[in-house]
Parts: C-alpha cells; structure tokens; sequence
C-alpha cells in the first residue's frame, strides 16, 4: 500500500522537509538554516506540503532524523514533529541520522562515518550493507577526532573538513531529509512508534547547558 | 464569543496543560516533570483535551508561557505548539512568563518578581495592576539575585528559595497552564499571532550550549 510520509532532518545547520509518496520523492524544502530551524520550520513544512499536492490529512506517517545530533537542532524537529502526529494521530519514524547520511551515499556503500559534534569532538558510527541498504553495527559513539579518522577510509565525514588531516578516501555526506524519508519507507514496519509520546531524540554527546536547567 | 483555549506551561521544572473555554478552566494536567517535558507534553496533552470533553478540532488558540524560563523547557513547549498548530491552521498567543506568575498571585498584586535561572541569576520583572489585571512595566531582566532581592518586597518569587535570604513579604508564586491561558483570554485580540511560524522563546538570559551548535 501506497504510504505518504513528511520527514524531517533538523540534525545539523541543514534544515530539511521532503514529503514521499512511497519513497518517490514529491517535494522537497532544505536549505541551510544555522540556528534558524525555530523560524523556519513551520514554513518550509507548508511549502513541502503545498508542492507535494498532497494535503496533511493524508500523510501516514512523519520521519524523523533522531541523532546524534545537534541538540537544539533535534529538540526543534522532534518538538514539531510531535505536536504534529499528536494533532494528526499518526505515527513517528525515527531514523538514525548517520544511516541515513550513509544511505544518501549508496553508490559508494561507505562503511563507517563521521559528523561533526563540537570543537574536536565527532560521531562516529560503522555499517554493513546489503542490496544497497546500509545496516547499523553498532551503536553510535562520541569522541575526537583523532580517535576515528584512520577509521573512515572509505567513509563519510560531514562538517568535519576544518579538523580532518587527510581527507583521501573519504566521501562528503550531506544530511537531507530525502533519504531520511527513504529509509523510513524501507523500514517502516519496523521502525515506527504509533503513539511516539514519549520518544526522545538520541542525542549521545555528552553536552553542558547553562541555563535554568 | 466563547474562545476555546488549550495552554502549555513548560518554562520551568513544571509542566502545565490546561484547557478553557473563555477563560473558565475546563481542565487541567500539571506536574513537576523536571527534564522530562519532552516525554509527558503528548500525553498530558492528550489527557486535558480528553478531560475536557472537548476535540481538538474545536480548539481555537494555543497559548503558551513564552519565556523567561528554561532554554529547554521553552523549546519542548513551543516546538510542540507550533507543530499543533501548524497541523490544525491555529493562532498561537504568547503569554509572558513572568506576567502570568504575578496574575496567578492577583489576590496579593505582588508589583514585581523574580524566578529562577541558574546558579545565583534570576529573571526580574516589574507590574502595574488595574482592575486585578497586571501590566508588564518594563521588559524582564536577567542579573544576580542580590541585584533585586530587595526590590521585591510585595512581589513574588518562584524557586529562589535557596539563595534569597529574607523571604519577609515576598509571595510563592508557581507557574501554571491556568494563568497561562486567562491572560490568554483576557488578551486575545491583542497577543494573538495568526502565523505563529517564526516565533521564537522569549530566553533573555544569556547561556552557553556546549554542543554541535
């Protein structure tokens, strides 16, 4: 059956809106919007929707980039992306933000990967993959980069340019809410939470808010 | 015309969903939900609407405490909304934080208040009172509590138990949903943002995020 899925990749300084009619990608709103995703989400959702003709009653399902990622990044996108299933009563599908970067690079099937979290500070995460699909590992970690980098030949690196030395045999990703929403049609039986009340953004990096909290 | 209003309360270790119908409370689902707003939001959502016999079709604003509060809190809770009421084609009135502490109180008409940030900061705001109505004097600020701890004699405070030394003449005050969404009612036509897209938390302190932002 036909599914409809609005996705969502708000992990990194990309903000990302795609609507998929089973995979087949209908529109797609994403640009780079560095600590603007707040002001910007709500209206590149509209104009997702609007150019994928499809109205918001009839979208199955929401995907989401859960993490790691940035933390405000993840906190504005799942926030939304809740209020929206809640208000719609659909369901979320989280998918793992590196997967779905490695996906994104499926003609080159990278076999680990690196994102940029802070300072030296990056994600890293391995996969296997089959028929084109990449598979998890084992779960993503936090660490310097210098931990990883003779890690990802023949890998990806996003956002890491500035601290990577070598950059030989290794594939640029980009995060996007296109193979988010990919994936998420792949697995969705697997993957999706029908009342995702409770689900939290895997965050992963040990971080420090000086706030009220 | 009866208003039916459905209000977050999330700046601040409470977490706070109240549903009224031109400003008399219809019900309620409010608790301390320290670090945890982003796990109970849906489901108290969920349970005031229900509690409320009303639909969310039937829901004809959002209300929200905007601030000053927890980066964090105001996040979960402004995220949530504007997924609701992007998904409903709803306004959003934004509600100062501050401001619906001192109504809350409106028995007392505390002139000013503080509540707590972090560590020895608090947010201080100033009111004129009218017909059991407050007024906002002069925008919140944020400094050390022994900058204002002796400007609040006859005002209140909220979490500054632990660093305000003389508690003479000062009143508790909470933040709840039910202020939240009487200021709400009573301040429709003048809050009210149709477009609510770029709204932003009304943060005011100054915080450091040690993340991948």
């Amino acid at each position: 059956m036909s599914k409809i899925i609005l996705s969502f990749e708000t992990s990194s300084s990309i903000c990302g809106v795609s609507v998929m009619d089973n995979g087949n990608l209908l529109s797609l709103v994403e640009e780079n919007s560095y600590r603007k995703h707040n002001e910007n989400i709500a209206d590149f959702t509209d104009r997702a929707i609007k150019q994928s003709k499809k109205l918001i009653s009839e979208i199955d399902a929401i995907a989401i980039s859960i993490g790691p990622g940035s933390f405000t990044g993840l906190r504005i996108g799942l926030g939304f992306a809740k209020g929206l299933a809640f208000s719609q009563g659909i369901p979320i599908i989280p998918v793992p933000t590196l997967l779905s970067m490695a996906f994104g690079l499926k003609d080159n099937e990278p076999s680990s990967g690196i994102a940029h979290s802070h300072s030296k500070k990056v994600f890293y995460q391995e996969f296997s993959w089959q028929n084109s699909i990449p598979k998890i590992k084992d779960k993503a970690k936090v660490g310097d980069i210098d931990q990883y980098s003779s890690k990802i030949k023949d890998g990806f690196q996003w956002n890491c340019e500035d601290i990577l030395t070598d950059h030989s045999r290794t594939y640029n990703a980009v995060p996007s809410a296109v193979p988010v929403g990919i994936l998420a049609s792949i697995f969705f039986d697997d993957w999706i939470i029908e009342k995702p009340y409770d689900l939290e953004p895997d965050y992963i990096a040990p971080f420090e808010i000086r706030s009220s909290e």
